[in-house]
Order: C-alpha cells, then structure tokens, then sequence
C-alpha cells in the first residue's frame, strides 16, 4: 500500500534527525528561550527581510490558530472565512471554544474575495442591529488553501486593502505554505509575505519537519504578551529547541523551499498524467493536493494499490484527494502514474 | 409616530403593575425560591399536564439561550440551528462565547426539517473525520420563528424523532410561544409541548410580562444542577419574585394566551389589509410579525406616521417588519389599516 | 417573622412603581436606547461632576461583574481581588466561567491593601517564569465590602496610584454603594468616584430599584464596544426601558441618598442595641450590613421572630448578618431592639 | 556551565533518536491511529494490568491537564488542587481558560488531605448559597508533586476512598511520575495506579522522551469522546507516531522506570552530600527535586558553575531548587558534589 492520503504521514527530512542525535545530550533553557530557536527565528527573519517579525514556534496547525486568534480578539469579535477554512470545518470547534464565532463566506474552492470581505463589513455597519452581530474583525485565510488553490499577490493585497481600510487583522494559515512558494504558478514571493497580512505561519509539520509551526506576527499591535497565552493553551513546548532545531535546519540553504519543490514536481508529473488520462479535477489546484473525479471502477482500481482521502461526491464521480510531500518517492509515484495509465 | 417596529416597544398588562403594587413591601427570600416562583411554575406545569418539568424563570431570551445550552453541551458539541435562527444572527455570538459552535442549515423562512437534521448528523458519523468536526448534539428551533413561520405538530413531531434517534436534545426557543399558540393554523397545543421537546421557554418579554422567560426542562437529563449554571451566567435575578409574580399572573385564567390572541386578532386585519391591497409578504407568516414587500413610495408614505423594521431589499421592493403585541391598541391599527388602503 | 436576612427582600421605592404605571404603555425603542436611559445617564453623570463617563444599565450585580471584566482582559489576564471578594466566593465561577483567573489576596474584613497589591505585581514581574503565572490586569474591590466595611478616601487614592503606576484597571464592586456613601464614617464624596478608579457601578437591586446596575466607566480605554458585550453576555435588557425610569427616578433629587440614609440610620440603632447589650460584631462594618456574635441562646431566641443569615462559627460564638435596606420599617426594628435588650 | 535548573534541558534516550531514524520514512496514518500508538498503549496496559484502560498520547503537561479538565467538567464544577498545584500557578490560567475555577487548598510541600478534600465538599453541600459557590467536582493531585514530595500509597487509598464518596473525580498528574516511582521512598506499585484513580498521565517530557505525555483514563465515565476534545484543544499530533514511537520504546523491557532509576540514584547522591554537608532542605522531597537552603555565599560560589532555579527567599537563605534527570551524567555530579564539599 503506497500512501497519498496526506502529507504527513512520513517523518522528517534526514538533516533534521541528524540535527536532534547530534545536540541530543546539549543542555538549554526550556520554553523557546535556546539559541536554537533564537537562530532560527533569525534566519526566518532574514529570509522574509523583515527584521522587525516575531516569530514563535508552536506545535501544530490548529493550536496556532485558535492561540493566535484568541490572542487578538475581543469577546465580541469574530473571524472572517471561507465556509470551507480549516478553522470552521476540521478544528471540532476550536475557535469557538475560545469564545468567538466563525462568519462563514460561501466558497466552492477555498478562497475568499476582498470584495466580499468588504460586503460583509458594511454590512455589519450598515445594520441597526449591529451591537447584535458578532463583529468581524479578522480575516483568516489560507495559502495554499484547503483546496489547494492559491491566492496571486493581487488578490492578497486587495484582500490585506480591504483589512486596513476596515480595521481587520488579516491572518494566514501556511500550514502547506512551501508548496504554495515552489507552485509554478504562484507569484507571491516568500519575503512578500510580511507586506500582505499581519501575521502568517509557516507549516512545519506538512512541510519537511517532524511537527512544529512558525507563526509569525508582523504587526506590533499583536505582538505584546503572545507568549503567556502560548503557553496558556499549552503550545509552548517545554524543549522548545526542538522546534527550534528542525527550523534552523528547514532555514538553511534553503531547504525549506527545496523539499518543497521535490513535492510540486512530483504533483505536477501526478496532474499531468490525470490530465493525460482525460480524469477531470474538482478544484483546480495547482499545488500539492490533487482532486480527480474517478468513477466507480476507477476509483476500486486504484484503492488496491493506493491509499488516498475520500472528499465527496459529485454526480456519478468520487471525488478523491492525492498528497504529495516532500517525502514522497519518485518511485512511488512512477507506479502510481503506471496505475492511472491502465485505467 | 406609532410605533410597530417590535413587540418589546411597552411595559406589561395592568395585571402584572397590580401585583407588583400589592406585593411591593412583601419580604421574600431571593434568587427564585419565594412563593410566586413556586406557584407560577405549578401553574405552568398544570397548564402543560407536566408535574414533572423543572421552570425556572430567566430575565431574557438570549440569557436563557445560552445558559440552556452551555448547561448541556459538552465542550466538542455544537447546536443545529436555522441560519437565520436568532441564536445565530442575533446575540452577538453568545452561544460561542460558552465554547460552542452553531451548526447552521440554510433555511429561508426561518424553520429546519427532520430530514435536513438527520443529513447532517448521518454526514457526520459517516466522515472518516468525524473527531475534526464539531459532533452534533442539540437541535434549536424557534415557535414561531425569528420570520413568524410556525411548526405543524406532525413537523415538530418528525424532528423531535430524529432528535431521539440520534441522541440529540431538542430545545424550542420560544421567545414569542403565545402568539404561536393563538395562531389559527396552529395545531401544537399547549400541553403538546412536553411531548414534543426536551426543554422550552414560554416567552414573557414580547407577551405581557416587563421581562422574563420561563424555562421548561421536560428531560430529567438536563435538570441536574442547573441553579449552579443559572447563577453563573447572570440569569438568577436576585429578586426572583418579580419573574415568579409575573408568570403567576399570566398564567392565572390564561391571561397569557388571551393577550397573545388580541395580538394574533389585529395582526390577523393587517395581514387582511395587506392582502386586500395586494400587497405581498416575503416570509409566509401567520403569527405576529408581517413581512410585507414595499415600494419605495409606499415605505416612504408609511415611514412619516409609523415606525417598522428594516429587513431587506428584495428587487426593487424593500422588505420590512410589523409586529403586533398584546398591547397595541385597536385604534393604531384602524390607523395603519387606513394609511395601508391609502397607499 | 421579620426578615433581615439581606437587603433585597422587598420590591422597590413608591416612586419607581409609579413611574412604571406612569409610562407602561409609552412605546419606546428597545434596548438601552430610549430617553429613561438617556435621561438617568445624564443625571448620573451630572451627580458625578463628569460629564464623559459612559453610562450602562446592566440587570444584575454577578452579571455586570462579569461582562465589565470579559470586556476589558486578554485571555492571559486577571483580577486581583480579596479572597472573600464576590466574584471569588460567591458568583459560581462566574469570571472563570468568561476565562479568567481571580487572583486572590488573603483578607478577613473585606478590604485589601495598595502594598498587597503591589507586592502582588511585583512578584509577578520578577518571576522568572512570569509567563506561566495569570498576568495580574485588573484589581476588583467593593464599596462597601461584603462584610460591610468601607475604604477611606485615602486608601482609594493609594490603591489607585498603584494602578496607574502599575498598568492596572482598577474596578469598584457597588452593589451597595449607597449605604457606603451615607455611611457616617465614610470620606468618599459620590463625585469623587470618577476621580478613584476606572470604572464602578451604581448598584440598585439593593438600594431601591427593583433589579439594576448603573455601570459607570470612566477611563476612555474600556468604553469601547461595550454594548456589544452587554448583549452577549445576556445583559442587555430588551426593555432597557426599565432600568432607565428605575435610576432616572432614583436620581431625582437625590432619592438614591435619602433611600440610603434611612438604611444606615436604622442600622445605626441596631448596632448601638447591641454595642449597649455587650454583643461584639465579627467585622467592624459601619454600613447596613451587621455581623454580631451570638451565643446559641441568644441565636436561638432570636430565631423564633427574625430571619438572618448564618455566617460562620467562631470559637463557640456564632456570627450571623443583619441587614437594613431601604425598605426596613422603623418599627420592625424597634422590635428587633427590644428583642436585642431582652436577651 | 552544568546546567541543574530542571529536568527537561535535553533531548530523549538514545533508543528513542535510533526509533526514529529507524521508522522515519515509513508510512502511517494520522492522529494517533498508527500501529505504533497502539502498541504503545497495549505496553502500558499491560505494565499497568489494566486492560481496559483508555490510553491518550498528548504533546505536554499543561495540554494534558486543560484537556482532560474540560473534558469531564460541566460549567459550574471546579477542582481541588494544592494552593501550589502546578494548574494553580504555573499554567497561565489554562484550566479558567476553559472555564472552571480551581479550589485551592493550602499546601506548603505540595500534598493534600483527604480530610481536607471532604471538609471542603462537606462546606459546600452546608452552605444555604451553594449554587452560588463553584461546586467541587475534581480533585487534581501531582505524584510526585510539584515540590518532589510524594504520596504513600494510604494516602491515595484515602484520597479516592474520599473522591468515591462525594462523587468526586480523581486526576493524578504524574509529570514526574517515573521519579516517584523509583523513589525509594515509595510504596505504590506503577500497577496499583489505575485503582488509586479514575485518571492520570504518565510524563515522557520529563522522563526520557522528547516530548509527550500518556493520559490513561481508567474510569469508563470519562473515555466517551475524548479524542474529539483532544483534537479541539490542539493536543492531537498529526503525526502521532511519534508519540506511540516514544512511549513504546519506553515501555519496553521497563526504559521508563531504569531511566528514572538513574536519576533516582544521583539525585540521592546529591541529597546525601548536602545533609553531610549540614545544607537544609525546605521541603522533604525524596524524588529528584531538591530544595536546598543556601547562604548568600554559598549560593553565589555555586552560581559560577551550575545553573539552579531561585525558588523563593526564607529568612536569610535562599531556597533554590536542583533537578536531577535521565540525562544527568555521572560526571556533572561528582562535580556538584565536589562543589558542595567544598563550599
């Protein structure tokens, strides 16, 4: 069984292994204070040219997003998302659980519009009711997002215009962030990154490492106190250097970007031979994650051999989603392009 | 300038002044255990034939929502709503700020169907990652709804199966529960109610009462503790004994149901008026609030003698809201009813 | 049975009753947002010389604790308050229940001291692991305490320096302000108040209203979407109405004083009875709230016609609490004396 | 700089770094569901002899709390802990951030009484306002606790004996739990656990792993739906082979209890070379931690060499705490213990 359900399901890139077995016995401070996370911080500041970031590092997707948002939201304040967001359909809730509402956009494909995120402001404005109504006041997105699909830069700046001229904080989830960089179709580069939003985070966990998120906060307004509330709802991580290790490395020589690319490439020989084949997508996403709609037949064949997500229906089809990672193996990927050719 | 923008705009029937005046100087002990509590929840509990129900009397609607809810739910469990349910659109995310998510079904006239609940619940258990999902745990409709649509018993009775079904506690917010039962296309009785739910509120704030809502739990389940929670979330008013002297009242030679009939009366010769006129109405509601489509002239004209809700643009006509109560007069509905023949 | 066993035992002022006959059936809009509001904010501030203040009337004391202090910390932040204060020991976990952790200060009558407080934050700040510990924000005292004791104005002003000088919000607990303002011993005038602290709030459930807080909030920070939270929490009443023509007439030539007056006056007698009788008292209150010392005799004779609370045992004395309020009759304490004389 | 601050400086046992290397690039699925987490549960049940005890892997100490805490408790119920309890003071407030208070009971070496534990639930079933006070629901105890002091296996008999009667939950949070049981000093057999308690967590952070902590919960009440409460509050590990990777390899041929034996053996060293030395301990731990008091002098000489944690000032001395772990080499003892000789 050749897995391409998700892109975690393999360790991490050998050089961070070797980074934990070489400091394993180093003795450091607890709680993100090492010179590990400190270098790595700074590499990641470097790398964005903006020296100004913080930068945290936390252990997964869905704690740094509801620590993050609860850290900025007042009671009354609610995040703006596609209906299909991580945080609204595969989080059991956790934004809600620290107190504030999701106001949901319609999305078939994982991404929102400026112009939408605008309506739904004045439209909170505009009614009598509004002390009634959650207020919006942060915009969360994804890149790539949970479909796949990217934002381009001007998309994001239209959105991140929107942001400032109606006082929202814009956020965005990267917890498959490299594959959005090293996509061929993105035009938004990595130290773009700091002018678009007011924070973002660098995935870890889907992108080379063992776990472990970068979240990085760009505006002073969101920085004070981020970390009593880290360790609040317990994402500070007593070895902190852990996180901090597997980030120096993945900010070293660009690893972080090279691993990427090895998965792009790999989608993309994966997408060509889907589209070879004449198998339609259901999302056009360019990136890691790919959705062809398989027919019954189709879809039995393949399980044989293939593990990969069930999405939905549509019509006669099954929707189903391949990952590739940075672990994947060319290998493996040959016999699954042989597989799709003998359909 | 008449006012029928709500059915919140007045004070309470005489009744209630009266009984306020004669038990003034009265000493009673506090939070809900004087003798007016006792006896309004007894009369309560005869006119549902229900010996069993716990009442407890809450100062408002959105409280009693909430604290309901929160008293349930464990933290993972979310409420099945309407999208236009007001749990949703109207207290300022109240509901989540108790931890929990509202799961909306698109609905237009503000009701839900048993088939729409069990979907999504069946949706749920069938999700390979169902423990990424808020798990659906309580179902919450309005009678009538938050647009004046009302439930049949056979509707009501078709949910309440699926709620048992799928272990799921059903809660009817019952903020203007009168004017539903006065209605003439009703066919829930009072005393159905019991059968019908696992908890209830019998609105007072919008029929007769200065304020108050009186909780019903009918499941033995959801009984246990609920003061505890009550006195926690601000809804165990100090001097119950005005929630308990106002119930009381209402519920003596079912006053309660005769003020929600003269509401039901004048909003009966709107609805007539509006009819006759040609006039028509966006939601189809039998209850107390109107919903009719109007023209920019003719919302214009109405504006200058009385006061009404602002609901939506539909086209090129503007949808607004009239509420009738127990408490307009006669004589400010003879004068909508000539300015609406007028137009 | 005469009962002192609380202060809110009884309805309301005749004044209050006959505004709300006066006005029931005015229509008015809903929500806070009517001219009674209007009206009794003016007159507060105007009682208060400070003509910025934002006014908000709340339902309840509990409540009103809760969403002021929700409204205005950040997840990692908390209130210093006595170890007997209200929102510690009797409001079921109230401020908890919004997410935040009471930071307590040990005290016996009540009342907590600037240098505790100090002390306090200092410990905070030079705690290595500051950001494990709840991050002292706000300091919650009462006027009177729940032992009746009161603070001079002296150590107001030093418990405020030490706020300003410590980024501290400092938040005054007035559920039974009144009794503290016409205390004999007091030296806080009612205007000085804006001048003491960041914000406070009038209370009325005690003090003549029939249900009802006036929060008053001074400092410009915590103005801010207030009515958001109001409604969120379930304490934004819809016939807000009610709360207005309740204070609005309470602060109609001083009626919220004179009311006081009356308690403190016959409290006064009741604690010179005892003082003459050889009954020492467990706090040393100089308000409405009594804690005499009794021994089983003296509690049980005193049983068979009064109510009163039961406080706690000391050595083989038990300590119980009077109370007068401003519905207390003259002669009902007449009787009280004569009972006091004859033990 | 020998670094003697606390028992999580470095990274894992050697068997862990080789298990990983040795599965890094092996395919498993997500969250927990691989083969590793459940052999790794399987050993632990085993070890435990308890078949049917439910086993959780979570990331960290404070996570495993909050989640376990909110996951059993309704809004008003709250926890029994030790004024020093680590949820009481070194978590940011995690367990209030879910919404219940904890019920501190002084403690100066960190233990509890069963006697006090049941006078505090008998004083909240006498109190006439018990629905006003948060009802004590949990009892959180640390073995070892966080002052290295541990409880007799009497102890814990009488504690649960206690929890049984009241309806009480007892939660053991064993963060160190391999010192105690090495301890010699102790008396409760790693297998008697799952009868002592209807929950506890076993540490790896602290003992030998990376990272990670293994909820067992024993008492079937408290298993339904966990993993959904896991997964909210961001404690479920997308790759949560790691976790099972770690505690398997623990739990095999008994790795948790010699690596807790090692630190056993050099922390009693230490411990033999201060009383030699006439150094005082301020609290009479028998575990890892050791709290000697210190001169000024005495303190600075060993300052140069060794890191220590300042725990806290008692007359002239100064109480500062060393930490002995599964890392700390032979060698950096003798040191220390030639320092001590020497001071």
């Amino acid at each position: 069984m050749i897995r391409f359900e998700s892109d975690y399901t393999q360790g991490a890139v050998p050089e961070i292994l070797e980074a934990l077995i070489k400091t394993n016995m180093e003795q450091t401070p607890g709680y993100g204070e090492d010179k590990y996370c400190l270098s790595a911080a700074d590499k990641i500041r470097k790398e964005l040219k903006c020296d100004s970031a913080a930068v945290h590092f936390l252990v997964g997707g869905t704690q740094t997003n509801f620590t993050f948002i609860a850290s900025c939201l007042r009671p009354h304040e609610g995040v703006i998302s596609a209906s299909t967001g991580h945080i609204n359909v595969h989080e059991t809730g956790a934004v809600e659980a620290t107190g504030h509402k999701i106001l949901p956009i319609e999305s078939f494909d994982g991404k929102i519009k400026a112009e939408d995120i605008e309506a739904m402001v004045v439209a909170h404005e505009n009614d009598a009711s509004f002390e009634h109504i959650t207020k919006p006041k942060m915009v969360y997105i994804s890149m790539p997002t949970e479909n796949g699909t990217i934002y381009s830069k001007a998309e994001l700046e239209a959105i991140y215009e929107v942001c400032k001229k109606k006082n929202l904080i814009l956020y965005i989830d990267g917890a498959r962030l490299g594959y959005a960089m090293m996509c061929k179709e993105n035009d938004v580069a990595f130290s773009d990154l700091p002018n678009l939003c007011d924070a973002f985070y660098i995935g870890g966990t889907k992108v080379g490492a063992l776990f472990g998120e970068a979240l990085v906060i760009v505006n002073e307004k969101y920085k004070e106190d981020f970390r009593y509330i880290e360790k609040q709802k317990g994402a500070m991580l007593a070895k902190g250097r852990l996180l901090g290790l597997q980030f120096d490395t993945l900010f070293t020589d660009g690893l972080y970007f090279k691993v990427s690319a090895h998965a792009m490439k790999l989608a993309d020989r994966i997408r060509a031979a889907l589209r070879e084949k004449g198998i339609r997508v259901y999302y056009n996403s360019p990136t890691n994650q790919l959705f062809p709609m398989l027919t019954d037949e189709q879809m039995n064949k393949l399980k044989n051999d293939f593990s990969f997500c069930y999405w939905c229906k549509n019509g006669d089809l099954h929707v189903v989603r391949f990952c590739t990672s940075w672990a994947t193996q060319e290998g493996d990927v040959d016999t699954l392009i042989d597989a799709i050719n003998a359909l």
